[in-house]
């Protein structure tokens, strides 16, 4: 696992950053772990959970003799952060994050970062949709991938430094220029974020179906949208502000393809609606063969027998279906 | 509960026909099953599973002396089965359904049905992305609501039987007209269903993305689509086919709002991102309080401590992060 930080910086320390504290400890992977929030309130309820061994709402004192620096805010914040802890920097340190968007990423920072210092753009593609120090837990990178981005000239003992620490909170670890990451994460998780966020939106503004009925009857294949749809709105404006480009190239493709089957269902192409709907069913299988997704039906969502519909045998008595 | 039925017959046996009979079962809510589908190899499969009592490959056969007679078969083939059992069904039996498209169900239904035969449309909302008469379970209607849509002029005591059932299989069971119906599912779970197919179509066919590079990195959102875009693509072509006007004025108003926010993207218009993105929380918080959806993060999916990385203190073991 490579050989233990001796200060690690947090800045920031929402559900990733909480996560990642909560690694690092569990794992031992870093000697001394500082926390730091721009808002007091954030770090008080850090403190409380005891993710980090010094606690300050101020950037540049967490950075102060840190080896390594994770961004783990907003993708909007990282110009005025990196501008705010760049003359703390210790000499050496690694500068890395966990960002969804890596060309605007490494826009906003290098340039502020003096000669020595090492950024080694980072994103770990796992999270859920509840956000704060409270909602991270040790296991969320286990088997997920962590995406490296260093610029072809970055230090390679840093990247491998940012690879060990990675594969030591349980991720994957992968590597690829920063521009082909936007355009990846574009597709598997820009625009899926933005069509949830928009048929929530659409289906709380109609007129002839109530927002209590959309609620009731969520169980329709509504409600799965409804989870993304709740994930953090600051990370989320700034991830499409950020990347822009990649994200309107894919929705293109998106709307250019649902403009397709519009055209199917109003003349009646029963085959196309089927061929597609027979192709998709293959993409799910391959994200449960590489271990990015349960087998389990439903996600493995609870199905629970009420105590008082329990009049039978016991066997169906809270548990899931089989799969 | 409503007193037990003689004989049920269930034409079709898949996830929801099989889900019935383990809860028709389970509940003694009838005191004879019939079960019929179309491929032998089911029926077999069905028998294999004791889902009934008598088992046939025909559907008249099957309703031949049944009090009560469901159709769990794709919508398309209503009007065709309709015609195949209306001689042999018994006076005062009550035909019902579980499709969710309740217009077309009714129109291709009714005329078929001799005088003093009571069609009583139903919908369970509920469902997993699993098929076949080994995908269902008894508990997958607990909950959920069930949607009765019968004409002003149908039997009321038929009404009240079909309530009966569905309360006695644990769902909660709503009344209305069958073209609000269609309107309510067309959001709520048929344009959620195509916009699911039609991203997971998009994602297979890039040039500079991969397919198994969309499926490595499916857990930044991509995947939730998956589980939806996994569904019977039988029973989804003709949900289209059959749901066309509703589904047609619902994907209108999705995507005049997509437009929106892709302007907004484009124009840096950070502010109507981030009002959109704040107010979709609250739909998912009432959903949760609707009891239609789990308060557990990322669905309750398992997040997993392999057994070589178990280091550290056991209690972060094969748990679900808390909520």
């Amino acid at each position: 696992m490579g050989e233990k930080i001796p200060r690690v910086a947090l800045i920031g320390i929402g559900l990733i950053g909480s996560s990642i504290a909560r690694g690092v400890r569990h794992w031992g992977l870093a000697d001394e772990i500082a926390v730091q929030s721009r808002r007091a309130e954030t770090v008080a309820t850090a403190e409380r959970f005891g993710l980090g061994d010094r606690y300050t709402t101020r950037a540049a004192e967490a950075v102060d003799g840190a080896d390594l620096v994770i961004l783990s805010i907003p993708v909007g914040a990282y110009g005025a952060v990196a501008q705010e802890i760049a003359p703390a920097l210790k000499p050496g340190a690694i500068v890395s994050d966990v960002g969804s968007v890596k060309v605007s990423a490494i826009r906003q920072v290098e340039p502020w970062l003096p000669d020595g210092v090492h950024f080694v753009p980072a994103h770990p593609v796992a999270g859920t949709e509840h956000s704060g120090p409270e909602a991270g837990f040790t296991e969320l990178f286990i088997g997920r991938w962590c995406i490296l981005t260093p610029h072809a000239e970055v230090d390679r003992t840093a990247v491998a430094r940012m690879r060990a620490l990675w594969e030591g909170l349980g991720a994957q670890v992968d590597e690829m220029p920063a521009d082909h990451h936007d355009m990846v994460l574009a597709i598997t998780s820009h625009v899926p974020h933005l069509i949830a966020y928009n048929i929530v939106g659409t289906a709380a503004h109609l007129e002839h179906v109530t927002q209590s009925e959309v609620m009731k009857f969520a169980a329709g294949g509504f409600r799965d949208f409804t989870r993304i749809a709740a994930s953090d709105p600051t990370m989320w404006r700034d991830v499409f502000l950020h990347n822009r480009e990649a994200v309107l190239e894919m929705l293109g493709r998106f709307t250019e393809d649902l403009t397709a089957l519009q055209r199917a269902i109003r003349w009646g192409e029963g085959d196309m609606l089927f061929d597609l709907f027979t192709r998709t069913r293959a993409i799910r299988r391959g994200i449960i063969e590489a271990g990015q997704e349960t087998e389990a039906p439903d996600f493995g969502r609870p199905h629970i027998v009420e105590p008082s519909l329990e009049t039978g045998s016991p066997d169906g008595a809270e548990r899931n279906p089989g799969p």
